[in-house]
């Protein structure tokens, strides 16, 4: 028995397994197709702004992949290595310690590429909201209602303000999809809370080009959504980018900071770890194929999708990473597999791109099909909704899904929150310039320490702030407040752009409690602290706190 | 302007919100009503299990408050502190760091008992799952999938046992419905798994008295529940109880241990910290009232529901915690305030209760009528969903979970499994005397601080376990196969039952990074240890390893 391993659960992965189950129909006591995803699901991205939106339930927008592919092995498991030499594959291990070696004749590689912010500097990992997988969506969705919910009972007008500013990176496809869903969404919101002026809402989009969707589509559809986008309510930055984000602030490439406690930003989409360090020929982190979307000089190593370059037949560019490559690559790599197993004749890849659609909600879409004909409004959107649900995967997702569309209709929304997410032990935090990270008098509920970076610990005392010391690097602050369950008993402001790490109440209290030194530790740094405050204020205005005089880690707050 | 605040959002705080809405109509501007809760929505707990076995969608059991309760002022926070001397309460900061202080005209505490498993011994808190809201829902509904999925990959026939063994403790209300509901679950879901035989299969339900719903039910109901649920195929233990939980058995009291990954037990339902310390009368930690719902002494603090101690009219016996009685409760009160507002007549609160019900799944169930008339099976089924769909707040609600219940016929169900929740940082663990925390071989993803218990690392060495060390409270092991990248060097056994805390390896390696003592303390420590079983594998078999010689904080594994 053989076995073809398809690595991925994406448009590139779940095409393949498709059209390989159906060639090897009559084989299948001769190969084995296996699927492997970290998710148990395929998420079918062209809807999910309208799951943020709201007019699609949560689980409308994806289908399990055992539902879709009855015919192959599914392993739902993170690939930890490829072994091109032995030919195998190891997956992690989940409720057991042991992890899963499996061996293939045939490799797909479907991995797609890696859409997160850890190359990203400035915070935008820390602090900025991707919106890319179900994941992001539902986490975008909950944020937004916190948001709201937040500011229908905050008094304080900077912070009603930051709360109900809504600021999204990157004016392509995604951007602009996104930003009209979320303009929709909280201007609908805003409604339901009587204490909420619609006009305090503020929505901006940040583009580094001078149009819209410069790239996807023409200067005319680019010019149809900014004007529709506008009227609606959203502000349009161009030429310009967002460059940092910190916990209350979107901090863009001409210096102009807009305070906000929601920034959506596009995901910069990096090469797979996985695929780099392949023993392959890559361009620019992509496996390299032939026409025949074999990986070069591997008759039985293949790859497609986001992960791979392809080349476009006729000309020296490669496919770009889309759906519709994406698919079309899938039925062509089934069909050559079969073809190497069989002795048919192999086929190259051929495809031209049929076009782009993009959804502005609210009934509205712009397309472009192609290369010709271009189409906006009212007409464009429903050709948006019918492509789209006809390429929905199976009969039930389609039902499914129309009645989503028929109660959006018919019942009002409600936005319910879901917090499923547990906060994290530690968190990553980044903050800029002139940014306070806590005042005297507030609550303390997390200890900070300096991963790189400078602050200054102010004391707010008889009108004027009295310095009482500078922190770098290594240093840590604010578990005073921690220790004697007070409030904050001084500011803290950055004198330069700060990474954080924050511990939250109540491991620091289980990290005390387990190490014993570390306590000691505290303690100690916290006495000699209250020492020097105590001396400081009485003598009234040092301004530079002798550094030598410090404890190893000092520590305030 | 007076303000009346509600403390809670279920269905005691929202019945009384509600009618006190009715009879403020035409107060409106000298009378507010203030709800505060800590999610945005009410739960319809009835429903809660058709959440978990899928024939209702995520938020079809939920209504947000704000559409529930369109005339009053809602706050989605926690809670932190009631003062009755100032006739305040505060809140929790959310995204600034200061609390809220609010002030009250009458103060209606309506928040529930608190439930989770803290107080239980033996690692159910760090083990067992609860089934009491939303959130616990969607979590078992993702765990069941989970350990299906990986059940479905896996070739040990020991971890594929625990992964397929189901065990829930309690056979009152509750743990009736969810077994029936996990068992149908669970075994549709294997016919789906061409790997998975359904005789694979266990569920397991621990009861301590010798029939079901003994509390709840007559004895009659209790025998058709028993007789159902064996013909489904789950196994009933009687007159034992589920004392203990780990990563990998239930413990129950005659001894009997299941191997097992999933534990859902019922949650004990503790007093609220936040209403017991409060100076008012109390029985066994309730709001002691009067018959007009006030608490003893005080004409404006009010109290309803599961944390309070209401007396039934003409006995001397108090209201059960039941939604039955928290909604008759709210009317009353409200009507009470109303009565102390406008000087109208008070009305003492007076209800029998109606009966009880609950859903056995597969079209059955179980009731019991004004005491007297029982039924069982269909039509009983039909009682329970009309009676709680009559009852769903709102028409767009009633929609809703029609609509779903009509595609749960039409369209086979999906198994989606949604990872949102981010592992804690540091993780709490219990395992019990014997069992193996991981073996020689294992992949390395954690490291372990002993909390309490005691612990042996063992070597495997030419056919025999030599015992390298054993380990006790504050020591800690597994951060060399962290150091170093590698697979366990031993295996750890526990001695005792033991209590451990967990670190990720990631977050291991920001600790390390970020307070340089404590690496070089483990790198000196790894030394050590390097050394010292070097030298004891070369000698052969030491079985006591000499403790002086240790360090303040040995490490193995």
């Amino acid at each position: 028995m053989k076995r073809i391993i398809i690595l991925g659960g994406g448009f590139a992965g779940i095409y393949t397994a498709t059209h390989l189950q159906k060639l090897f129909k009559n084989h299948r006591d001769q190969y084995e197709i296996v699927l492997v995803s970290r998710e148990n699901y395929f998420t079918y991205q062209p809807m999910l702004s309208e799951v943020v939106a709201g007019s699609l339930g949560v689980f409308d927008s994806v289908s399990t992949l055992r539902s879709l592919l009855k015919k192959s092995t599914i392993y739902i498991r993170e690939v930890s290595e490829i072994d091109l030499n032995e030919r195998t594959v190891t997956l992690s291990p989940n409720f057991a310690h042991t992890d899963l070696r499996i061996e293939y004749d045939h490799l797909v590689i479907a991995l797609g590429n890696v859409t997160d912010f850890r190359s990203s500097s400035g915070g935008l990992h820390e602090h900025a909201l991707a919106f890319k997988t179900l994941k992001d969506a539902i986490k975008l969705r909950n944020h937004l209602i916190e948001v709201m919910e937040s500011a229908a009972i905050e008094s304080d007008p900077l912070i009603r303000k930051q709360l109900l500013t809504f600021v999204v990176g990157g004016g392509g496809f995604s951007g602009v999809e996104i930003v009209a869903e979320m303009n929709d969404l909280v201007r609908l919101f805003a409604k339901k809370y009587a204490t909420i002026n619609p006009s305090e809402i503020r929505v901006a989009l940040i583009h580094k080009k001078d149009r819209l969707v410069d790239k996807e589509l023409s200067p005319s559809l680019g010019r149809y959504a900014e004007k529709l986008l506008k009227k609606r309510g959203v502000e349009i930055y161009f030429n310009t980018e967002l460059v940092s984000a910190t916990p209350q602030e979107a901090i863009l490439s001409d210096g102009k900071r807009i305070r906000t406690s929601t920034i959506v930003s596009t995901v910069p989409g990096n090469p797979n770890p996985l695929v780099e360090k392949l023993p392959l020929q890559m361009i620019h982190g992509r496996i390299q194929t032939d026409q025949f979307l074999n990986a070069i000089g591997h008759t039985n190593i293949w790859s497609l999708g986001d992960c791979s370059a392809v080349p476009i037949m006729n000309s020296d560019q490669i496919c770009p990473p889309t759906a519709q490559f994406a698919v079309r690559q899938g039925k062509c790599l089934a069909h050559n597999i079969y073809a190497t197993c069989t002795g048919v004749k192999h086929k190259p890849f051929e495809f031209k791109a049929l076009g782009m659609m993009a959804s502005l909600g609210h009934r509205k879409a712009i397309a472009e099909l192609f290369g010709k004909i271009k189409l906006s409004g009212f007409i464009a959107w429903l050709l948006w909704r019918g492509v789209y649900w006809m390429k929905l995967p199976g009969l039930s997702r389609k039902i499914r899904v129309g009645f989503s569309w028929i109660l959006d209709i018919i019942i009002p929304q409600e936005f319910v929150q879901i917090k499923t997410e547990v906060h994290n032990g530690i968190t990553h935090l980044h903050y800029a310039k002139d940014e306070v990270i806590f005042r005297k008098g507030d609550v303390g509920d997390f200890l900070y320490i300096i991963v790189k970076g400078k602050v200054e610990i102010l004391d707010p005392f008889k009108d004027k702030e009295i310095q009482i010391a500078v922190l770098g690097n290594g240093e840590y602050f604010g578990e005073m407040a921690l220790l004697r369950q007070k409030k904050r008993s001084a500011t803290v402001r950055c004198l330069e752009d700060t990474e954080l790490l924050a511990i939250r109440k109540n491991d620091f209290t289980v990290l005390l409690t387990n190490f014993g030194n570390l306590k000691e530790e505290f303690i100690k740094t916290e006495n000699d602290r209250i020492k020097k405050i105590s001396s400081i204020l009485e003598i009234g205005d040092i301004r530079d706190f002798p550094d030598d005089q410090s404890p190893p880690h000092s520590c305030h707050g």
